[in-house]
Formats: C-alpha cells, sequence, structure tokens
C-alpha cells in the first residue's frame, strides 16, 4: 500500500507539474532539461550548468526558481542509481566556501562594537552552503514542500550506506525544522468525512496497529472516536503525525476489543476517559523533527471543550522493548528482579507458541511477567537517566505517569513478540504533567501509579 | 485608519489570546506574568527570569511556548517606553557566546574529513544567538506570525534611533526570510465577494493611489477590475503585497480616468491589454523581503489563463524621483540633455501653482519634459549599475521595457509634485522578459521602445 | 442605495446570463428572442409564441428551460412599461381551463372509493394554471430563484394598481412559500468577517435604524453584537431576514446609546442580557411569507449556545402606531385613559418642536405619556384580537411579554414622530413562551410585567 | 451494503437529533412523545393528539414543528409494522374535506370576474389535504428533507400491498417534486478528493456496474474519469442521480476494459471522446422525479469547458430488455426479422452456457444477433410511440442516435442474460439533439447511423 501511494504522489506530481508548465506559460523557459533515468557521466555536466543557473538567478528570480522546478520534475524521473548520483553530486558541490569561512572568521574577530553584529551575520551566511538556496528554489514545483520532505526520507534511506552524505541531510534538516516550527502547524480532525485521498493515508501510515480495511477504518472514526493529525499549510493532504483516541467508559486493557468492529457504539454521554491507543508519525522525512508532545496536548485541550464530562485522558500502548530487554537477563539478574525467581521457575522455553491460548499457562506467568514488566518501565535507564523503553520515555518526557499494566492486551503477532502481549496506561494527570515532565527531565524521575509501584517489590 | 486597524489587531488579539488560556487549561501554568506598561527595573528581572524558563524549556516544550505566549501578551499590553526597553533586552542579552563560538572555531578548523561536516553544523549552530528560538516560540500566539511582524516593523522604526538594535533585527529578518520564502506562500484574489476585514486592509494599505472610500474600493474591484495578493498561509487574513490591475482596451495613460467611479464597465470581451496600475507592500515588517516580480509574474500567468484574448501586459507607473533629479540639475548639466535647452528657455518658476490647468503654459512644457523624462529614466543611473528611479529598477529588473510616456496622466497633488504629472508605462513583453531581465542584471543595458528613443534624442 | 443594488444585481445577472449561454453551448437555440424594451403589440405575439414553446417542453426539456431562461434575461431588459404589459399577459393567458376543472369535478363527483384519490389529484392539477410550470423553468436563469423574488415584489408593486393582476400574484406567492419553506432555509451569523457583497445589503435592507455608514456597520458587528439571518441556499448572498442584537448588562433603554460608535466594547463575560434591537424583512417578493418568530428563537438557541451565562432575551422596539392612535382619541376619550386626564392638561400642541430638549418640558409630558402607551400596547386591539400596534402583535404572538418602557429612548426624527420618542422592550421568557403564545391567541390575553400593569391603572 | 447505510443514515438522525434537543432548549416542549415500536391502538390515539397539536399550531408555529420533528424521531423508531400503521393512519386521516371541497366548487362557480380567482385559490386549497402541512414540518428534523425522501421509498413499497395509501402517496410526490425542482440543483463533482461518506454512497447506489470494492471506486475516480451527480442544497452528502464518465480515445466498445484497474491511465490530451457508461438514480424515494435528460446536458457542458478538444459525447449502454424480447418472438416472426432466418438455423438451445467463450460458437451467432438488436432498437415500439428498450427510450427522447453495436462488449453475468453480452452506444450529437428529440417525441422516428440501418436490412 505505501509504495502504491508513493508512486501516485509521484505521478500526480508529474500530472500537475504539466499543468503547471501549461498555465504558466510566461516567460516560459527556452531550455528545457532532459537527463536519462541513470544520470550519466554527460548529464553530469549538464545538471551542473543548470544547478548554477538556478544560483545565480539568470534571467531573474522568477526564471531560475523555474529552472528548478524543472530540475524537480527531472529528480523524480531518476531511477534509484541516478537519484543516488544527484543527491551525491548536491552534496559536494555547492557546499560552503572554507576561505570565504576563515575570512569572514577573521573580519569577525577584528570587528569592533560597531561591526561586530554584522560580521557576525557574515559569518553565519558563509556557513549556510549555497545549496540550501536551490533546496527552497524546489518549493516552486506544485507539491513542492511535499517534495523535499521525500527527498529527505531517501536521503536518509541512502545515508545508511553512504555517510558521506551527512552535510546535505543535515542541511536539509535544518530547512524543514524551521518550516515546520510547531507554531506553523494546524490541528485538524479527520473523520468520516475526510477526503477519501486523505483517509487512504491513513490506512498505509498507520503504524502501530495496522488498519486492515475500509471498514476497520470506518469503525475507528465512529461517533466515540476521535482522529486527528497536525497538518503543515504547505502539505494540505498530508498528515505529519496523527493520533487515534477512543472515548470509553474506564480504562481500557485491550486493544483488541477497542478495535472490534462489531462491539457496539457507546454513547457519549456515558464515556469518561479518553483512551491514545496509537500515534504514528506519518512523513519518514520529518524524521527527528518532533511533534509528538505537542500533538497530545492540543488534543487533550479539544476533547476537553467537546466533552467537559471527560475525567481521564490516558494511552493504551505498547512496550515494544520488554521481550529484548528480558532475553538479555542473565539468570542471576532475574533472581534480584522482581518476579524474577518466579520466572526461573517456568521451564524453557518459558513463552512457547500459544502459551497464552492455554488458561493455566497464561496464569502461571501472569505475575511475574507483570513484575517484571513493572520494573521494566520503572526502572530500567539508558545511560541512568531516561527510561528504556522508548515509548515509556516519550510519555514521561510529556509528563505521564505509568499507571496500570494489562495481561493479554494485544494478542496480535506483534504484541506477543514484543511484549508477551502485555500493554500498559500512561496516565496524562492534568494538574501533574508540568510538574512530573520536569522531575523525570531533571532527576530521572519516573511517576508511577500506587498499584505499579506494589509490582515492583519483589 | 491604519492606527485605528493595528488598535483592531491588538485588541483582537488579547481576545483570541484570552480565549486560547481559556480553551487550553491544560497544564495551565500555574505562574502568571504581569508586568507594567512602562517595564520597570524591577520587572526587568522577572522578565529576565521569564524569558529564562522559555528557552531552558522547563517543564516541557509546551509548556515553555505556553509562557512564551504570556510574553508576548504581555509585550502587547506594554506602552511604547516598555516595548523600547523590552527590544533592548532582548538585543543585549541572549545573544551568542562568543566563547562557544571561538571553541567551534577551533573544532572546525581542526576537524579532519569525518568530522569537518558536524563541526561546520555545530559553529553555524553557535552562531545563531538563543532569543532566535525565543523569537519562533511566539508563534503559540494566536496570530503568532503576524505579532513577529509587527514586532519587525516597531524594531525598524526604533533602530533608526537606536542602531545597536541591529543584531535583533537582522535575526528576525532571517526568521521571517525562512518562513516567508516565496514557494510558501499563495497567490489570491481579492474581489468585492471577499470579507469586509480584508477588504478594509486594502483601504489601509494602499501605497501608490489612495482609496478614498468603499465605493471608491468597489469602482476597483468591478468587472473590468482584478486585484491579486499574496497570502502567507499562518495570516490569513492579512495581504503581503497586492496588486491592482485595470482590463482596458489599449495602454491607459491616465490614471484619474482609470479611478473614476462613474466611468462605464468595460465589456471583458473587448480589453486587449492588463493595466498593472498599483503595487503595494503591506507588511512594513517584511521590509526587505520582496515579493514584487513574483507577484507580477504569477499574476499575468492568472490573466492569460482566464483571458486568453489579453495581448499586452503593462503597468501605469509613477516616476516618484523625477523632479527630484531634475532640480539637481545645473543649467549647465540642462544645456547638454535631451530637451534641456528648452527647458532653459521657461522662466522660473518654471512649474508655478496651477500650470497644468493652463493649455497654452502646459502645452510649452510638454515636450521638454517628456524629454528629460525618457532620458531620467533610461540613462541615468545609481552608481552607473542601476535605474536611478525606483520603481523604473524594479521592473526593469523584472524585464520589462519602459514604453510610452504619459503626459498629464497624474494630476494629483503627489503626482504633480513627483514627476509633474507625468506616468510612464513598462511593458511586460513575455518573449523577452527572461531575457531582457539578464541584460538589465548584467550589462545595466535598459530596454525601451521606440518612442522612448526618440524622445532622447537631444 | 437601494436603487443602486437593483441595478447591480440585475448588472449582474446578465453577466451571468452571457456566461452561461457561453458556458451551456450543447444544443444552443438555434432562435434568439429579441423584445423592444416597451414590449409593442408586434412582440406580443412573438412573446406568446416563445411562452407556448416552453410550455410544450418542444425539443425537450432542457431546451425548454433554456427558452425559459431567454425569455427571463428579456424581462429584465425591458422598462417599466415593458413589464408591466408582460405580466398582465401571463395574467391573462395560461390561466387555468375552466372546461378542464369542470370535467376533473364530474369526474371526482362520480368516482368510486378506488378512483376517488385519483380524481382528487386531477382535479387539484387543472387548478394549478400553467403559467407556474413557467414560473419555475425561470430558475434555469443563473440567479433564477431572486429573479422570481424580484419578480413577485414588482407585481406587489403594481397589483395596487391593477387590481387583476392578483391571480398571477397568487400563484407566485404559493410557489415562493413553496420553495421557502422554513425547514429549508439557513440561518447564519453576519459578521464583519463575511463578504462586503453582502455586507452592503444589510445598509441597503435595514428598515428600523437605518445604517449611516461602514462604520455603522463596522459598529454593530463588533466583538458584543450579533447578526443572524435566514438565507435560501439558492440565494446564498442575499439575507431573507435578519436581527441585530446587542450583548448588554441590563435591559437596554436607549437606542442611540446601543449605536454609539464611540461607546467601549462590552467585555462578553459581564454580559447578562440580549437585546434584538432591529429585525428587517430583506425581500419585499417574499411578503407574506414569514420568518420571524422562527428567527427569534432560533437565534436565542444560538446565543444560549455560545453564551451559556445570557440570563435574559428582549427586544428593544419601536411603537409604530402610538402617535398614530393617541391624536385619534377625542378629549372624552382621553378622559377616561389612564394618564389621559394629565395629558389633557397640557396645553395643545401638547408636543411641540423640541419639547424633548427642554428638560421641564419633558418631564412634564413623562408620566402621561408612559401610562397612555402602557395603555395602547396592552389593552387596545383590533377587533378586539389582536394587539392594535403591529410590533407588539408580532412580538406577543411569539409569546413575549410587554416588560418595559423607556422614557426618551429614540430620539431620531423617526422616533419622536411616530411614538414621542418612546421605545418598549418585549420580553422573551423562555419558560412562559409557549404559554404565553397560546394564552394570546386564544384569549387575546396580553402577557405584561408588573411595572406595565402599574402604569395602566388610572 | 445499502442496508448497513440506511442503518447508519438513521443512527445519525438519532444522534443529531438528540443533539438538536439539547441545542434549541428554548420553549422545550414539556410533553413528550414516546410510542411503542410496534404502535399499539392506545398510541393510535396518543398519536392523533399529537398530530393535531401539530397541524393547529398550538403554542405557536415554532413549537408545533418541535413536536412534528418529535413525531419523526418517533416514527425512526418504530418498527416496520409499525410504521405501516404511522402511514396508513396519516393516510386516512388529515385528507380533504370533501363538504369544504363541494362548497367551494360552488363559491367558485357562482363567482363573479372579481371573486373568480379567489374562489379558484380557494378550491385549490381545499383539495390539498391537510397532512401536506404535517409532512414539511418534518424539515425540522436535522435531515429532514432526506427523511420525507426515505419516507416515501418506503411508502411506495408497501402501496404494492396497500394500494389504498396512494393518495398520501400522491402528496408527498407532489411535496417533492416542488421543492426537486431542477433549478435548484446542483451539479457537482464527485472525486477521490469527495468524503468517504459520500464515496461510500456511490458504492451503494451504483445500479449499473456494481462498483466491487474501494479500489475499483477509486479506479473509476482516476485522472481519465469524471463523476457528476445532482445534489439538493438541503441533502448535502446525498447523491440524487450521478453519471460516470470515460475519457477515451475513440468509441469505447466494452465495458470491461473501461472498468479495467490495471489499464493504463490515459494522457487527457489524447482523448477525443467522453463516454457516458453508467447512470444511476440513487434515492428510491425520488421516484417518478426526473434528472436524467438534464444531468447528461449538464454534463457535456462542463466537459466541454474543461476538454474544449472532445469531440464525441457517448454512451456505452446496456440493452436490458434484448433477450425478453427475443424469447418472445415465435418462429414465423424471426422468419421476418432482419437476422433471424440465420438465427433460426442455430441449434435451440441456441445460447448455451458457456457459449461466448467458444470463438466458434460465438462467431456464429455475431452477425444474427447484431441484426436482431439493431431491429429491436430501432423498430420495435411500445405502443407504437416510443421505443420497446428503456434505455434507448431514455436517450432517444433526450436527442441521441442509435450509433454502434458492440459484440461481447459485457460479458459480465448480467450482461449475458440481459442482451448475450451486447451493449450500444448511443450517440450525443450537439448539433442535432434539439431536432432529433422533437422528432422522436412529435413522430416516433428513431435517429439511427448508417451502420445501424445496414444491420436492419433483411
Amino acid at each position: 500500500m505505501p509504495s502504491q501511494i508513493s508512486t501516485s504522489i509521484l505521478d500526480r506530481t508529474l500530472n500537475h507539474l504539466k499543468k503547471a508548465w501549461h498555465d504558466l506559460s510566461v516567460d516560459r523557459l527556452k531550455d528545457t532539461l532532459e537527463l536519462s533515468p541513470e544520470l550519466t557521466e554527460k548529464d553530469h555536466a549538464l545538471l551542473r550548468q543548470w544547478m548554477d543557473s538556478c544560483l545565480t538567478n539568470t534571467g531573474g528570480e522568477v526564471a531560475a526558481r523555474r529552472r528548478a522546478a524543472q530540475l524537480g520534475e527531472n529528480y523524480l524521473a531518476l531511477n534509484a542509481e541516478g537519484r543516488k548520483k544527484f543527491l551525491l553530486l548536491l552534496n559536494q558541490h555547492y557546499d560552503v566556501d572554507n576561505n570565504a569561512v576563515e575570512q569572514a572568521i577573521e573580519a569577525w574577530r577584528h570587528a569592533d562594537d560597531d561591526t561586530r553584529a554584522a560580521a557576525r551575520v557574515q559569518l553565519r551566511d558563509t556557513l549556510d552552503p549555497p545549496r540550501v538556496k536551490l533546496l527552497a528554489q524546489f518549493t516552486e514545483l506544485p507539491e513542492g514542500v511535499k517534495f523535499l520532505v521525500d527527498m529527505r526520507a531517501e536521503l536518509l534511506a541512502l545515508k545508511r550506506d553512504e555517510p558521506e552524505l551527512a552535510p546535505l541531510e543535515a542541511d536539509m534538516k535544518r530547512l524543514l525544522a524551521n518550516w515546520f516550527d510547531i507554531g506553523l502547524l494546524q490541528l485538524e480532525r479527520i473523520s468520516w468525512q475526510s477526503s477519501a485521498q486523505l483517509l487512504e493515508k491513513l490506512i498505509a501510515y498507520e503504524a502501530v496497529h495496522a488498519i486492515q480495511s475500509w471498514d476497520d477504518l470506518k469503525n475507528r472514526l465512529d461517533s466515540d472516536r476521535r482522529c486527528f493529525a497536525f497538518f503543515h499549510p504547505n502539505m494540505p493532504q498530508e498528515p505529519l503525525i496523527f493520533v487515534e483516541v477512543a472515548l470509553v467508559k474506564g480504562l481500557a486493557d485491550n486493544v483488541q476489543k477497542l478495535l472490534d468492529e462489531d462491539a457496539p457504539i457507546l454513547d457519549l454521554n456515558e464515556t469518561d476517559t479518553a483512551i491514545f491507543y496509537s500515534i504514528s508519525n506519518a512523513q519518514k522525512g520529518l524524521a527527528g523533527i518532533s511533534f509528538g508532545n505537542f500533538l497530545i496536548k492540543r488534543v487533550v485541550a479539544e476533547l476537553q471543550h467537546d466533552f467537559p464530562a471527560l475525567k481521564r485522558f490516558s494511552t493504551l500502548s505498547p512496550i515494544p522493548g520488554f521481550r529484548r530487554w528480558l532475553n538479555k537477563q542473565t539468570d542471576a539478574d532475574l533472581e534480584t528482579l522482581p518476579g524474577g525467581k518466579n520466572w526461573l521457575q517456568i521451564a524453557e522455553p518459558r513463552l512457547p507458541e500459544g502459551w497464552h491460548l492455554d488458561e493455566e499457562a497464561a496464569e502461571k506467568r501472569r505475575e511475574p511477567l507483570l513484575q517484571l514488566a513493572a520494573h521494566y518501565l520503572t526502572v530500567e535507564k539508558r545511560r541512568g537517566i531516561t527510561a528504556l523503553d522508548p515509548v515509556a520515555h516519550f510519555h514521561l518526557s510529556n509528563g505521564a505517569e505509568v499507571a496500570q499494566l494489562n495481561w493479554l492486551a494485544d494478542n496480535s503477532e506483534n504484541g506477543l513478540k514484543q511484549a508477551a502481549g502485555l500493554m500498559v496506561n500512561y496516565l496524562y494527570d492534568l494538574p501533574h504533567i508540568e510538574s512530573r515532565s520536569q522531575d523525570y527531565s531533571a532527576q530521572a524521575s519516573i511517576a508511577q501509579s500506587a498499584k505499579i509501584k506494589a509490582l515492583c517489590k519483589t
């Protein structure tokens, strides 16, 4: 599904482009750039010439951007090999001019009070490589911002094998981080009234509990559900990050129940709790630019406004690192851990295929696993500073509390593999989230309920 | 009118803010900041503390932005003296850390191939002062982007007397230039169907031919007129720059005729020419970030699409610097200029009160003034490079040609004072604008019609 | 102003029409109808032929409607005399076929149980004259519904001198009443964010307290004001009826104070009362089709939703018939009326020019006028059934109570002339409006406050 | 799928209602109506009382409509039996008052010139039963117009077994026909950008070539496809009728090819023909109120505007009555029909299971079937007046021509069963559609291409 969509975006972009060229017939470019898909040696020279002419504004800024758009159109028509060469070239050339930097450093060092500010600005400017200007010019493309986001996604993938691409990637991140400042984004509700074009992207981008079908999707947008996303005004049909919320009575403790299409719709007057059961980043090209904490808090505010009777805001979250961590514990380690001794009693393999379907077998594992998981979430740290589990870290740094562990709460293949079917509720207790966030950041202190504390006792 | 609007924007912002605080009751701030309007010494310390807490993200990023918004709210409630102190404080503190810069320079100089890129990024980052982060946080305000634009407008005005504000101003410009990249703006048509809230801003912002009344405005938006503006998606009811266009038959040669409310509406099927008769920058806070060349070309594209029969795109422009230049010419200068000798024949004062109403007097001045103006526009240069007249420079660098001088074309007080009633048509001849733009930039060559050339002959 | 607007609507319609003809070039009509503006004898025959072809659907229904649209276009181009002739012709011809009616009556009378229903439908159908079909076909015009509404307005004006137009007028009323069923209308808020095109209509249509300027209008749409209107989905920029509301503290007792542009804006948190100070029907062509009672109650519901703190919903209304009624009272009548004796003490003319500006003179008139007005509003009836004052009748039948009389509450020329400057608050006391409406309809019982009752005592 | 949707509409309506009651707390009804689902005898009396109070406007019109809405809410909660009783009751009572009709007849007969018009209106009014007023009051329901449309759909279904419901059904049809006047409807494009809520209705309502999945739907809305529908402004997410169009090169001759999801998307610059391959009425409750002819012609106009290069507008249509007709022909009949003799040569059963998959078998049947079909479409008439085939009749009365028969053009089960896989193109030849429509209506003359004529020769 995702690849299908990418293709269609590409096609769409190309179609729009054709339209755009048609519409904007003013000072139409005499020259047109046509590169071979794999970007041959010969193309290289041509490409450099073309990029030069974008950067020098030959024929005016408008014409330069028109050329940049054509460059982008060519990029879209390249194959994987061609795109790699394109990016390597962009990375290699159009970099900062080290001599200019040295001169600017000297000027700055010898500046007096009157000239120091200008010298600083000058120095900073020399450190922004010219290719950044070219990147910004790609916004001339009909869906130019999305183009850049996708280009960075490709760059990030390539960088694993070609670490020398780091400077270009850093430039792109800086540019995008600027444009995707949280204050410029819009929170919007997504519903069954949204366009099919947008909704099919939810299906493609959902990263926690895969959406099986349009019926599954419709169920997640029913009257007792809410879905919100951040959008950038220049990428109107593209969610950046979205969260799925269920309005329920009491803390939800099982995700399959939440997603059951045959479950009755709850009367909204009876709900008292909002459960955030899925948060997905939708744009790989925005990796490292984070919106999640803002999303949760804005959505809480929206829900409070619409449903003043809501008393509780909580997640129902996976524990992605639990079994990985558990597997690493030696018997000696386990001896000292809460629930560890009991766990050692169980014959290996301790979680054989289908264990969760055998009531007795499951019951025997229940207590030790709950205890070990409680310990894992609230005691184990990375470098002694942040919670070891990445999802725990995310919610704790936002000011949530580890509130409740749920047994056999996600029996999907993935749920069993990651966390033996366990899930956890992180509770956003509004009066305390600011102080909890602060305590977690400053002292690595992890807020937890009495229930969780009890489990951690050996 | 303008001041009235500013007030109402401020009020509106305050009202929205109150609403926002009410809505976003999540992790509401316990502390609230309340400064005295003139910002006393005591407030200073408080303010610094508050700014510190925004920059250190105490309690999480969301809380930090909430505090920044409250800071912005306080700024709006300060008086002129208080705002100046606020900006001076922001300029003085939260600047770059020179020691950190020096260290980063050393690290960069000694970096090897593997670390050089990261060292460069690091150095660049140390050159961005921390206050830039605070500025970006102001977008948490309901109309936060407009807030920053208006803050820069105030800063630019203050900078004249307080030149030490330059670094802060440079930071703001950089931030805004990034966000107002032309590729992120939207071109929209403004019409009588637009909201009154938007239209009253045209009245306030029109800078070339003042809009006298709502009737005058309605006339400028009639069926044979068009008005387009660039908008930023985060400032939806605020035009950044707008252009007024008249669809006419033949080159329009008189602006009072164009603006006559009693003139009949032209049948659109008979028009062959689009006259751009007014372009106004609407946001003082975006000074130095230019959109005008893009606006004209996008509007030409729109008009071509809607009216394929249009054959000619031209301006009807003022010549703001003509009389100022003319007054500076000595008799000796004039002797050598086209029309100059004849001009010297006319007794001083050469343009007495009411001269243009006396047919005979006017006729005598006609030829010499047209010749001198033709020379002024096409020969006189600033530093030998760009046209001396600023409007001429703008259109020539966009690729236009000096096409026609019009006698008694603007008899308003201002039109007589600036250019003895003369106006000029700059013609955008689509097949040639790219090469003309290039020739002007590269060789300072000014495109002109045969008519104009003829006038320049002595 | 109104006539200006009518013209522009007409022009607009014509322009749209041209566009429509251009767009809908499918099976374009070969024949075109061109009538002389005054509709000569010769045109008559042509016109009848054309109307015939609309009614017989020659060439299909689509073509027939196309012809009807052309007919409508011709109507718009007729002068007053031509339009009169056009309407008289439509009235005279295309009437019901009396023979067909007689036959249908006989068929109905002799029908048995199986055929009676069909016979009844048949009879009803013969009583709908064919011209109704033609009227409906005018909706093919770009603003066809507005066209019909305006045509009825002209017809109503003509009917005064040409009473034989009654049947056609009755047909149009029936057609429009059907389409303008209250359930098909939309309540919308009008604000300064509305289009200038819509707002200029408020200026034109306001019937109670004339809007002096765009500044006056802006003041009436400020943050402590609300304006709502009903719209028909096929007349999107045309309010049918609109109400202006002020949110205030306490019962407003003076309309000039309410409309004062320099008065400060009230903090919405302090308001406890919504004052309906102006209700205007905007479409003369919808006379006799009433929306006012629905408008008030829908607006009350909207306001309750937006401002739960509002405790009181009241009007500040004129008393249009008071002085007319007072002038008709003989001295003998006055002897028996509350306040009448004191009124007789005042020398004639009892309300000389400028009386209200003389404090002492005004004070002497105060009590007698208040008493007489209270009596007029609550005791005087038309045919013993409905309140004599038309505005009183409207609000009483909606379930309001006569709550308070206000002295020197409208010192405009009109306010003094109609009601000696008096205004009245009709209070909508929500728990009682249904029973009050019923009591008024059934028993002509007029609800009134204790204050008003006290005034009525002699 | 359809039933699922109905349910959700009902649920939605109920939810909205609850919201509506909550919002409109003004003069909330003291009494509430609660009927048992099957509508017992006891409920009957209660129901009549309630209906009476709606019709007498007790407590004012607003309250009466509020009660009608509650009545509607109760109707939705009734089971099938209850709804039948409800409709029978509404049909039986609140009918015309025959005595009043008789009196009105007499008054009309004895009226003079002055009173005749009023008497006619009066008579007409007595023939409109009071229940029509009640029906209109249901528009107070949140989706009131859709409620009435669905109620008529139920009524039409019931009428088959309960023919005495005819009068009520006639009243509803009249009311709806009035509101759904073609001039009040809006043509809108439906695309992948439309809401999922709307798109799922296409899936449910498509009546010609069933939509198999969301992927199938997406394919039908691709860049070389168009879909248009008429909407009523008071039923915004409910298409009334919709048409699916393929933009192709040359006359499309096979529907499976058109719907193939794997077929490449055509470049719009190469298309010359618009194929209308599916038209579906979406609202059973609007049976007998026709929009199809308007839809086709409006869509042709839209397409002409968007794609001036289109040269041909045609359908690719089923021939639903062909085999039914063919089966009725005796051998003697066949002897005289074009292709008939050859058809008789083929052994019975003439169209055995799978015949179309056997190339040789198919080839033998090709010519005779094409000839017989050509004859069926262009010669066979109903009562000698209209084409026997209903789809042929529809397009011919709109002015189309029978242009081309297509062999093995619809190999779906249904296509084989109805028409042995044959399909036909009806061509809309714009310059001739008006005269063809007229010739068909007036003289039953069927336009046909030379190809078709050739096939009809024996």
